[in-house]
């Protein structure tokens, strides 16, 4: 199977726009970014891959012809929050069947003016008309948390503390500023015991990659070693909602495991973690569905550093979903950018030290127990 | 590159059904009929994937969660009226690549719920704001055609006659009754030339196959030779319009070269074709665009019975999307179960004698010239 390769990436600031700001514009200026990052132009790309959720009918064409790339062979691909990955997943398969050689990954959302009012629950989500919707089930999962593991309030909030003291130095990312423990603790209520800032932003944004087979590696004339995607897991699931352990993550369990198992890797071996942290206290579950963390010691990982950028296995490098905001279908690919700027050494103030093996995360798809969701994980290294 | 091989094929029969017949109750219904053709049990599909535009977000989470899929890598792929044949191409890809052996794969819509009044132009489609929407694009297609091909409404009108003697004979066409030549001509008007039943009608259903691996077969058992995906090209592009030849074809003509270069083929050795022919027209002008009627023929080989089962080149034995129905995502699906059913010599009193290679086409997107559209060709043989 030919190897697949990142060899450039790029974004545009994740924020919220104004409606001249468009989908198409978003996705345009992150491809160009990618573009201009590795020198590709425009005839060396052959397929175009585009991941979002609310961008309506054939949004991909539409952005492809924008970029003087219509004619190519372009695909959209949805799987909620985990559209990005999807996207780059459809792309690394192409490209392990020897379909294409250097092709353009897109994810994109223009969530400020498409999802008025947020994303709702599906109109048939009977979990959701009693009130069970994301914040809610995120907030029972925090105590659930806090009562089987003796962790603290304090503990979960530092989760926030982190993502944001990483993203001062993400010149991407939606806030680029620190905040204390106290502004996240005296936040404003959102479902206790979870605040404001416990909750990843509304955002428009988009990030971009080129993905080469290594005989489009030696086409551009790369000499330098790039980034290879070992491994996109996907896998499906429902939470089981009102039985069992909310906080059981077994959607997590298996897709890391499938990805360690396609990447080939002792988990062990990983450097650092771009999370899908939707709330605080998922990005300490799922590290701990991954097996990344020992079950129970998230909360106090965090507090004590082992987590933050120079800890033994610093998550959310970027801010994460938190700090460097969620524009839905570009998340996935916003943690490829980030992987790929840690893993060649270009990351600047919030770089990882010798990061050689990496993982991102997704989960799309809603807390409740009746719809299904779709978890991604991508290993890549260098 | 591992060989890719259709061993079942399902679907519900197309129309319009009641709010309680859900998208997920038509793709299950669909998956299970797939399933049920070639013996193959939940636990032997490794993967599936979905086409579809309006099932909003993770529509395929649901749809595997009520087959007791559940847990299974799910994707959901969009390219509007290609959606189906898009999911197809993810299938073949993964399959290339030796990610799966036995995947289902699935193309579902349901408009009459979830798209009030029919497919709607983009907000921003500046032509379709001025009234270039479908019908009146396909019109004046039309009316070009007869003027540049000294063709007649009548002929035009044959494509309608004979898609819908062919579905009678079709247990899941919406329309199964044979039409007169006289009531197409005078049918309600929509744009002139074109009446009511030059124009597919809005449509509820689902269609799905199980796609297989030289391996997988081995590992279900079955023994007789079944039919080979050989190609599934996907190209974008941008119809010219107000300028230039609107019959130009010229982006059904970029995908047909591909497919046939993908799959090997002499175009000339095609012994039928399922056609998109969301217009009468459309049905004519794309066939001339693949090359596989000289340009100016299309209509007079339809009236003289050349398109007809029996016929030199049967189009669409189905029925087609003016009388099988166009539930918009399934579309793409539908056309490869016929495919299998034909290739398989299972298509009963429609069955194209002694069929060896087909070929099906899709096109999604607006006519107008500001958005991208999607064309994708499947080429199969036995």
């Amino acid at each position: 199977m030919p190897k697949t390769l990142i060899v450039g990436a790029g974004m545009v600031r994740f924020g919220k726009f104004a409606p001249e700001i468009t989908l198409e514009k978003l996705a345009t200026g992150a491809a160009r970014n990618a573009m201009k990052d590795c020198g590709v132009s425009r005839k060396d790309i052959e397929a175009v891959f585009v991941g979002h959720v609310f961008g309506g009918p054939v949004a991909g064409q539409r952005i492809a012809t924008e970029l003087g790339l219509g004619g190519l062979p372009v695909s959209n691909h949805e799987n909620y929050c985990a559209s990005g990955a999807t996207a780059l997943r459809e792309a690394w398969t192409a490209i392990s069947a020897g379909l294409y050689d250097i092709v353009l990954v897109i994810g994109v959302e223009k969530m400020t003016d498409r999802v008025k009012g947020g994303v709702a629950p599906d109109a048939n989500d009977l979990d959701a008309m009693h009130g069970y919707i994301m914040t809610a089930g995120h907030a029972m999962s925090a105590r659930r948390y806090m009562h089987d593991h003796n962790a603290t309030r304090e503990q979960i909030a530092a989760v926030v503390v982190k993502n944001h003291a990483h993203s001062q130095h993400n010149p991407y990312a939606q806030y680029q500023h620190a905040i204390s423990l106290d502004e996240v603790l005296h936040a404003r209520p959102i479902a206790d015991p979870l605040g404001l800032l416990d909750c990843s932003p509304i955002s428009d944004g988009a990030a971009a990659a080129i993905v080469c087979s290594e005989k489009g590696l030696a086409k551009l004339g790369i000499t330098e070693k790039r980034p290879e995607v070992r491994g996109v897991a996907l896998v499906s699931g429902t939470l089981r909602a009102g039985t069992g352990d909310i906080n059981e993550e077994d959607i997590s369990r298996r897709a890391g495991r499938l990805a360690y198992q396609m990447a080939s890797i002792d988990p062990a071996d990983i450097d650092f973690v771009e999370m899908h942290d939707c709330f605080s206290i998922a990005e300490i579950v799922r590290m701990e569905g991954l097996d990344l963390i020992p079950t129970g010691e998230g909360a106090r990982w965090t507090e004590s550093g082992k987590t933050s950028i120079g800890g033994q296995l610093p998550v959310n490098p970027s801010g994460g979903l938190l700090s460097r905001g969620h524009p839905v279908g570009a998340t996935g690919m916003a943690q490829v950018c980030e992987l790929y700027w840690q893993l060649t050494g270009q990351a600047g103030a919030r770089q990882v030290e010798d990061a050689k093996l990496a993982l991102a995360y997704c989960k799309g798809g809603t807390v409740a127990g009746t719809d299904g969701g779709a978890v991604s994980v991508v290993v890549m290294s260098v």
